[in-house]
């Protein structure tokens, strides 16, 4: 090579900026209460929003009348009716914090985006990208684990195939990894508070040093106990990272083959079989070629 | 069980919404230029974004000073001096789409918040969580496909983690695959254009049976003829969908033998190892399970 590498990755343009929005006890207006919308409001509600929905009962989804009727109803301000419009309608889009719509109308659509838009109010129109400050993914949700899976608006259905491969492919423990993560992240800033300067570059690089250290599975089964020897033995003499071996944990074989283990009982579970085929792959090929040359060496005797 | 399934999921809080932002020529602030300024400057520039940088050039860090002075000049306005306020600022809130702080001044970041509330524009504060109105996960991008990871500020470290694993794990075609159904999408729409309706409708589940008579590495490899084939054959035939056989490719043994190639070259490429230690430990089984049976029964006949 001539020319010298350049020191940083280029910039390929064509990406969503792809967020975690935050909508806990925010206002949502949900115009529509179809099939889309019931996907939208079911979000909505995970993410701890106050959804108003407005649609004719007629033409509610039996999810979103579920919603509404059973299991969230105190979340939820429900009107039987239709939009009439943003200039029109009671319900003004500058009264809430962000805006769906999931109706056929393209024309009263477009009046509420253009009203958000002059509002600086976040707005989705269903099925019209270019009404759309943000898209939605393909996504999943295991407790405090979120994935979502975006394919820039080239189809759905395959975001949805990706979406549930990594869903197949994650280790079982997922959970309990990031939530071990979580409760010694705590417990470290209890024992060395303040916030930034070099005392937080010091934990932040302690942290990292630890999810280095441990795998997935061995987070995951991290005791209270293990935590707090982490700390003790660990933090508290000068910043050492203790592995699982340093706490008295077997690893090695018995760890990979636990990992191999958990990685089964999730292909049994799920869908990916990758897993799986490579095993019977390797029992097949294990079995025929030390068998064939065992059986060709006794032949080659006999003769 | 005595009481009656509920018919829909739970809801259950505690969770973000995940959003794919649209930036694409959206002016964006960004106020502070060092570590954690330079990675929000990296996806607001893949997103398209046309970015003010405010902050003095001593404190840039080298990639934030790289994509101003030779990667990105073209998208980025620099001001090399400190932000003063919301108030006594040249620059105002007002004027941009969305707003990010990533500096020590922990009472100048709140004013931006408050500002940026106030005129509902969406902000960041790097480290403040609650002068936040979303979070950045762990991400990764293959060309069309974005995937972000979110832990609800568990911590990023494990998040990246994961972020990791995922990426071993996705076939190495997965851009291909996208790009196929993208194609077949656009081709789709000129043969039968017209928006929302029967027509709409049938489109959709025409290309989702496609997804699902089709692996990932089968849609990679779809060419140009075959996309024809499928709708010439399938859809000008009342809607049929016409599987990786029906075209004339091989599928079977061959086919899933290929998947575990597909995942190997990853595993060695990337760093999941799931696949590689389950074919070992396959063909270790395999060879010592038949040979151990095989030697038995040699020493149970000479005896």
């Amino acid at each position: 090579m001539t020319e010298a590498e350049p020191p940083y990755p280029p910039i390929i343009k064509g990406a969503s900026f792809l967020l975690a929005w935050r909508l806990d006890g925010r206002k949502v207006l949900l115009i529509g209460g179809g099939l889309v919308a019931s996907g939208r409001l079911y979000y909505l509600l995970e993410a701890g929003a106050h959804v108003t929905v407005v649609s004719p009962r007629k033409r509610l989804h039996p999810e979103t009348a579920y919603r509404i009727d059973v299991s969230n109803p105190e979340d939820i301000i429900y009107e039987d009716r239709d939009y009439v419009g943003p200039e029109e309608d009671k319900l003004r889009v500058t009264d809430y914090d962000m805006v769906l719509t999931a109706i056929d109308e393209v024309g009263l659509s477009r009046r509420v985006c253009i009203a958000c838009r002059e509002a600086r109010v976040p707005v989705n129109v269903a099925d019209v990208p270019p009404e759309c400050d943000f898209y939605f993914g393909s996504q999943l949700r295991r407790g405090p684990l979120q994935i979502m899976v975006s394919t820039s608006g080239r189809g759905p259905k395959i975001a949805s195939l990706i979406r549930k491969q990594i869903e197949a492919s994650l280790p079982v423990d997922v959970e309990e990894a990031i939530d071990s993560v979580g409760k010694l992240r705590g417990e470290l800033r209890q024992r060395a508070p303040g916030t930034g300067g070099p005392l937080g570059q010091k934990r932040m690089n302690w942290m990292i040093g630890i999810c280095d250290a441990w795998r997935l599975d061995e987070l995951g089964g991290m005791t209270p106990e293990v935590r707090k020897q982490l700390l003790d033995e660990g933090w508290n003499q000068n910043g050492k990272i203790l592995s699982p071996k340093d706490v008295g944990l077997k690893s090695g074989v018995a760890g990979w083959m636990g990992d191999v283990r958990t990685k089964v009982v999730d292909t049994l579970a799920g869908g990916d079989v990758q897993v799986l085929k490579a095993g019977v792959l390797g029992f097949v090929l294990g079995a025929v070629i030390p068998g064939s040359i065992f059986i060709g060496s006794l032949y080659q005797r006999r003769r």
